[in-house]
């Protein structure tokens, strides 16, 4: 029976390993830390030092530093820790955005990190990686960073944050779940340690979020954890030409290929599309043909739709500060727990909008030529967040949609529809500088900061609609890159693409419908009127929201 | 401050209206059914009466059929409910394995179904479709079918199965975690009802895996669920071409690429795989270097593999019969849980597959001129399972990796790289039924089944690499789609496709490198030998894990 191959069973080199170091590496910093600790619970006063016998010099960590929740407390605790014993962390962090995050590489405590965004932190993260202080291992998307956790970045110690805690370690997220269950399972289920900052310890949650179970340590933290309203638009700032811009994609987009399933990116634009449903889209006679199922964080903008009863449903990343009480009344459409609030959750949220939705639509502040675009401007490190995740073509995907079959693609018998990639842009943004231009910023930020490949945004392939205030390119049905890049210099205005366009190309582009001004869409430019928004202001999405809608402070100006 | 826009605040088709009711159907529901329950926990004698009381015709349901374990006393009690009471019921299903499965549409309980796999039971499927005693909404794949519960398809009540409850719900679900906390969040949190079987109700969990807040309604089941071994390859059936086939792939693409992370389908080509990398692998000066972090459920055939220290890493999708004390006794290497026991998790492992690892291999019994695939044969309808979410190249990726630049496209300063996207096939199936052919049977099958679109597993634009007993096609290497062909031609041998080669292209292909023949590549068919099978039985398995394997009866012939 013994076969000849199995000859490597006695090699010496294999035979007697330990297969539980991992958790006897937790069992005994857990016991190092143990004099802190009642039950799972630490004094936060204890809060550094116990961090400092935690950890060890090296060790990857992974800080909650969410898209919107930060687990701020935690970050000061780890910037204060001693360089001397503790140094050269590796960190995983979703979202650079506290100064505490850079901290950790200025002062020799952390050395290489993994991450997503970046945001308002870009410009010093350049600054570090340039002055040899910081060391990138990659830039990803949310999902790609957690996916890397279950492969080749297991974390040692995760940091992490919650509302609430009891006596067991059990969680309460309240509406910003986001990335936590995410983080917690990839540490928790390959012997890693989860200490979680609370900002109460009670006696009995209002709904589980987490299992006790995953969760090694809790502190109370002195100030409740940071959050960000990110996705909030004061309706004020919306003007003609965003709304010019969404007419169009109502009736050259959504109607035209009967899109119920979508994601907004945020933006006016987007912003202007969700306050013209009750309206404009009304008139149309589209209410409950489209925009009827969101993947979509907590948008006060689409508040109105909600009220008009336009929507059946949204599915949330995370939440958003001032809606809690709204989306707390609104379980019909928003998915909440036992509490009454709502559960959101990055992971399933994105798994929702790449595999189970027909069409995303964001805003970008440039293209080139390829319709390829980015948001990287000079000297920042910005990074992706979760947009790349939305905005392409899932090649995953396998079941068939109204919406996704008017995309067939080729003539063969092996067909496949594709998903709506839309973005928006004006030709010109702000201070006369064009949208559309030869070569984006990224390529040579890309370039000067060693990255292996331009931090490209959205690509070019993947999209399938680009619209302008000057009208809709319809790149999906262009017969090869020529073509595509006529039909989007038809609709860039007077920008270095735009001046590219010839007469003669765009009247044919237009017979054959691949580009599409307004009046091909019947949308009148003399309509495209502030008027046509179902809330002008802030204090108007209060009042459609039955008051239930508090909008933080910094957007109230009444 | 009011503004004119405000009217639609006032109109009458849009005030009165109720929010919560997805919440008060539920609490009628759970009233209806109060006097089975006590606390949670209903008998199981009483479980068809109160599913009866609970479900109301039409609902949408989602019955725990995963990939491998299945609620099998719920789907024997749905399939015994009086059609004249309950009826038309939309199920969502991943797999539908049981017969009670389709008997709830013969019996007239069920009427339409959305699923993404049917395996056994694909004929009988296709039957009933063409009787119409049954209408399909899509077929998905699993992580799609879950990503539209939170979007357009939220189940009314689910189904489920665990291993064991307390008396407040929670749940552990012991290694089979699979899919389980998925489809609870997506009921629980939009009010829907969530109806656990268990094989045991004990007063202490080992481990909490689904929190009790989540479940509503609990019931010990008669039997334990029903589980299958499906990623379990007797070595014995590992033939010679499959050895050389793995060679192949060892040297001109695990080596040549630096291929770390990856996913193996199931098959005997990838369970030989698995089987020489302890051999060939090692001779080759590759350990270490190649294969060490997976996203796989535990297959018995990478035992030798990790017991010789090749592998860092195995993040699971679900587990395996018979492997759960291995896997438990080797934690450094699987993603276990306080109990011991191995944590799965469907959702989690697909993304770590999709976003977080350089290689997707498999085998596939039919493949077009073009590298599109399928495993469809006429008269059944047999889905997608998981495989499309691993077999194509993620456009959401944004990170970089060795083996992922080595495919970077296009000379553009907007480039990407890729996954490698490897599909194996012998180029004659057994009875001499050639694997590649003209057209797939697919077609056909998608045609008469009124399907949108062919049922494609495997398309061709995402194919970067074909495996057969000839050669490697290096797909992604070839300029335009006539070169692609050429190159998939040169190495499938006498088959229909395989004649269309000429032996002037074969020779400029191989010159420049976008064809390999074994002997290119440094493998000596004459080695590709049974000997360098690290295990060649069951009972080497068995034997290689310290007798931790157990393997079930029917796979023990010693």
């Amino acid at each position: 029976m013994t076969s000849p191959t199995l000859k490597p069973i006695s090699d010496a080199s294999i035979s007697p390993r330990r297969w539980d170091t991992r958790r006897r590496d937790k069992a005994q910093r857990l016991e190092r830390v143990a004099r802190y600790v009642q039950g799972k619970e630490l004094r936060s006063e204890d809060a550094v030092n116990l961090i400092a016998i935690l950890l060890e010099p090296g060790d990857r960590i992974v800080l909650e530093g969410d898209n919107q929740k930060q687990a701020s407390f935690l970050s000061a605790c780890l910037a204060s820790l001693d360089p001397g014993q503790i140094h050269d962390l590796h960190l995983l962090i979703s979202s650079i955005t506290r100064p505490e995050h850079l901290q950790l590489f200025e002062r020799g405590i952390a050395r290489k990190v993994d991450f997503a965004f970046a945001g308002q932190q870009s410009l010093r993260l350049a600054q570090l990686l340039e002055d040899g202080q910081l060391e990138i291992g990659a830039i990803h998307t949310y999902v790609e960073l957690y996916a890397r956790m279950f492969i080749d970045l297991p974390p040692r110690v995760a940091f992490i944050c919650a509302d609430q805690a009891d006596r067991h370690g059990n969680l309460y997220t309240g509406p910003n779940t986001e990335d936590t269950p995410t983080i917690v399972e990839a540490t928790a289920f390959r012997d890693g340690i989860v200490l979680a900052q609370v900002n109460e310890i009670v006696e009995q949650l209002p709904r589980v979020d987490i299992p006790g179970d995953w969760v090694d340590l809790v502190v109370a933290s002195p100030k409740p954890y940071a959050v960000e309203p990110l996705f909030t638009r004061d309706p004020r700032q919306i003007n003609e030409l965003h709304i010019l811009m969404a007419m169009m994609v109502i009736r050259g987009v959504y109607e035209r290929y009967g899109v119920t399933s979508l994601n907004h990116g945020i933006g006016l634009d987007t912003a202007a599309l969700e306050l013209i449903l009750p309206t404009y889209g009304a008139s149309l006679g589209l209410k409950g043909k489209i925009c009827r199922n969101w993947a979509l964080n907590p948008h006060p903008t689409l508040i109105p739709a909600i009220e008009s009863g336009w929507v059946e449903s949204v599915h949330c990343f995370g939440s958003e500060v001032g809606m809690e009480s709204y989306v707390a009344a609104r379980p019909d459409i928003f998915f909440t727990g036992r509490d009454g609030s709502l559960r959101s959750n990055r992971v399933l949220c994105q798994l929702a909008g790449q595999y189970g939705i027909d069409l995303f639509i964001g805003s970008t502040l440039q293209m080139d030529g390829d319709a390829n675009s980015s948001t990287v401007t000079h000297g920042r490190i910005s990074g992706f967040g979760g947009a790349p995740n939305m905005g392409h073509d899932p090649h995953g995907r396998r079941h068939a949609s109204e919406a996704w079959l008017k995309l067939l693609r080729g003539e063969s018998p092996i067909q496949r529809g594709q998903k709506l990639v839309v973005q928006v842009a004006e030709t010109f943004q702000r201070g006369g500088v064009p949208a559309f231009v030869e070569e984006l910023d990224a390529v040579e930020v890309g370039r000067s900061s060693g990255m292996p490949t331009a931090p490209v945004m959205i690509y070019g392939d993947d999209v399938t609609h680009v619209v302008t205030e000057e009208g809709i390119a319809y790149l999906h049905r262009a017969e090869g890159p020529e073509e595509r890049r006529a039909a989007l210099a038809a609709i860039a205005g007077v920008s270095p693409i735009g001046l590219r366009s010839k007469t003669e190309d765009v009247a044919r582009l237009r017979r054959l419908g691949i580009v599409s001004f307004p009046e091909d869409l019947g949308v009148s430019r003399l309509e495209a009127k502030r008027s046509l928004l179902a809330a002008t202001s802030m204090a108007d999405l209060v009042r459609w929201s039955g008051n239930l809608y508090k909008p933080p402070s910094k957007f109230r100006n009444w």
